[in-house]
């Protein structure tokens, strides 16, 4: 509690330094451990994670090095992770391994799990063999199933113990206790397995003489080590509960997922998902990242979406000779390609938008057609109207117009259909909506949207 | 407890039932009270979400009408809120003021705050005046701020208490109080002041004649009701607290916010925040929503993207007696379009990532160019060099290989240098980053680069 509040007070305190990362660079260059380390335990996170990103890979290691093992397992908590493990890499490894040791059960298994095999090795031989193999153990799990996001700090009893014993063991650990998750407590039995649970409140009414077992609530609610994150997700919305304990497939204790942690992991899901939708495909970029490591992770997109426009741009190339009598179509192609994407994105994004909250299902796919058509009709219509009056006052042809005007309402049909579709094919092939909705609409649209203003020009050729 | 491992059950069962939504829209026509009682009690919350996006509105307000207000509350409570505002549109105001009462705070507050007024109104004059009032006040706070964010169940108790008034009071009222937020028990003075917090491990470790102030922490943290949900997010992220106290400027305790509360604001916004950049401005779009309400939402992004599009294309129209004369490069128009739109897209989605973790402040202009043209330079020759071969092989002119080329990595190297820093300058004029960066990144884009091209083609016409 203590250090919450005074986090707290720091953070409303607000103290900006002017440019922590300089500070922080002229410090370790001085190597003056005492005001580093007095930054680091009063700075708001924030403000520490800005500062590291501003640092370079030296004195990153540098850093880690300097600060005492504890404090800088407390930065590494309070930092993005992908910012811990920039950290963790840049250290020397009987270092990395020191703080590695003081860090949660969770975190441990998430940085240890993301580093290249060398540097994880080179920790986990540093470790005590039984830390290293739990360590293994625990980064052996995904990080979006129950094992992944489980912290092991947990307070288990025998059954056979009085309340008061654990009363007892709670005062006299109060100090190793404070990291623990103590909403909870679990009653195992003598193999280890989950059995029962205490509520504090429990604790609080009954005498110190009952047993465990007798004031326990039996066969308490328990997630499998592989449940799925989205079953996390969904199993914390349906209730109020603050964890809830994990056992493997013999229902031995294991640990307890945290609803913050399953919240914070779905987010960071969630973050990941737009990143690569924006085209960073390895799902993870910050700029102080290694130049070419970037360069190359977003090449990889470009160079896909290069093949995919090269289809697009041969329907126009195979029309050529009708785009040279009527050039003034050219200023009009973009212009459907852009059109129809964004008509079909709209209808892409309400189908991402009601698979997440549930109201669709990929079977659905007749009635979000016939919605998604109607909608198309309309605004094809109208966005048809718009164009084709605009393209005649503009260049003065009414048959012009009457091209460029039909093939984006037809166009536009097409898109919202697609769109909508898309998203539920993909999820039906268990294939992530989000990610692969956007270039395989663009493609479909362009080439349809080119081939459908082009053929009607060559029809219409002699009038334009 | 119970109603909690209920539901868990039903989930673990994961009965499924052919089509909920027909099979209730049969039963609301028998009016099978019993029956849909039964179901709406035991169903999943995400079957019944999608069963309720399949009724229409007759149904739906007959759903109302026939549940037990407790029970439909508990409905509203498991659904998404644009759904449960639906069902509480088409309810009889009678009905739907019976049900507002029975729900939480919060709910109440979002449900009255989000009707159009005359609905709203007909639901508040049938709420007792004290009721309605307190509605009222919750509804005029943002969906974005600790006010509009917190319960107002909460426990108070005065100082004077002792903790044995403190227990028996808890369990006097241990049934009404299940939907309390318990972790935290509070203390006010006799101006309802909040003066300090009991946790129920200090209760539980002190003597029944002990007085509140003499075992409260004092002081406790607390936020200020017109707190941001950005603040709470951060807060949240820097402490373990289940939830924080709220106080207006007074320091009157008004409620308590929720750190899953908070969560899901959070991730709501998020998910508003997606839709909105697919083009659904609106924020909200179901298909259960009226068809026209639909297309007329969307029509006005596209309306706006229109205008921004033929500016674009006002480019190519100033070139179209050079393009006449170079054809084949009408084909590669989009394609410089489209590849620099990506490019500059991972640049935003960098841009946007690196100010939600914190590493970035809009002040960060130069840093974040340095580190975008370096990538700009790599991959617009990389693309530029593969594009332009491309050209040159397919359509057998080396000029027209170096003007697509050229035109290509010089629009790389603007579109990666405006896309990363367009979310820092929305950002510093207070706007939201996720928004508006994509039109304003793909218009400036494609007049540069259709400009490129064709003015680069017009100098070299003579070779092409």
């Amino acid at each position: 509690m203590n250090t919450d509040e005074q986090q707290l007070e720091d953070h409303r305190s607000e103290e900006q330094i002017a440019d922590l990362g300089k500070t922080l660079a002229r410090l370790l260059e001085q190597e003056d451990v005492e005001e580093i380390e007095r930054l680091v335990a009063t700075q708001p996170a924030h403000e520490l994670a800005r500062a590291v990103s501003i640092l370079d890979d030296e004195e990153r290691g540098k850093l880690m090095e300097l600060l005492d093992p504890d404090l800088a397992a407390d930065l590494l908590e309070r930092l993005p992770e992908v910012q811990a493990l920039q950290l963790i890499e840049e250290a020397p490894p009987e270092v990395a391994a020191a703080v590695v040791h003081e860090l949660p059960s969770d975190l441990q298994a998430d940085i240890v799990g993301d580093l290249d095999l060398e540097d994880a090795d080179a920790i986990l031989q540093r470790l005590s063999p039984e830390e290293a193999e739990r360590v293994r153990r625990l980064s052996e799990y995904s990080d979006e199933e129950a094992g992944g996001l489980m912290i092991t700090e947990v307070l288990r009893y025998p059954e056979t113990w009085t309340v008061g014993q654990v009363v007892d063991d709670f005062l006299n650990h109060a100090d190793a206790y404070r990291d623990y998750q103590v909403q909870y407590t679990y009653v195992v039995d003598a193999n280890d397995r989950l059995i029962g649970v205490l509520r504090l409140r429990d604790l609080l009414l009954s005498g110190r003489d009952r047993r465990l077992k007798d004031i326990m609530i039996p066969r308490p609610i328990a997630v499998n080590h592989h449940t799925t994150l989205d079953e996390l997700y969904e199993f914390f919305q349906g209730n109020q509960f603050v964890g809830v304990p994990v056992v493997d497939d013999e229902g031995h204790l294991l640990g307890v997922v945290q609803r913050a942690d399953v919240d914070y992991a779905w987010l960071e899901r969630a973050d990941r998902a737009m990143l690569k939708r924006q085209g960073i495909v390895s799902g993870e970029e910050i700029r102080s990242m290694p130049l070419l490591y970037r360069a190359r992770a977003r090449l990889s997109w470009l160079s896909i979406n290069i093949v995919l426009n090269l289809m697009a741009a041969s329907v126009i190339s195979y029309f050529e000779s009708t785009l040279a009598r009527a050039i003034a179509l050219a200023a009009f192609l973009p212009i459907i390609s852009d059109m129809s994407g964004c008509s079909g994105n709209q209808a892409v994004g309400v189908s991402i938008r009601e698979l997440t909250l549930g109201l669709i299902q990929p079977r659905d796919v007749l009635r979000v057609w016939l919605k998604e058509i109607s909608v198309g009709l309309i605004n094809g219509v109208a966005v048809g109207l718009l164009l084709g009056f605009v393209a005649f006052a503009w260049k003065g042809s009414p048959v012009l117009g009457i091209v460029v005007g039909v093939a984006l309402m037809l166009n536009t049909m097409v898109a919202v259909s697609i769109g909508g579709l898309i998203p539920l094919i993909l999820r039906r092939f268990g294939k992530d909506p989000a990610m692969a909705s956007g270039p395989l609409l663009t493609t479909v649209t362009d080439m349809c949207g080119f081939f459908l203003v082009l053929s009607l020009a060559t029809l219409a050729l002699d009038y334009l």
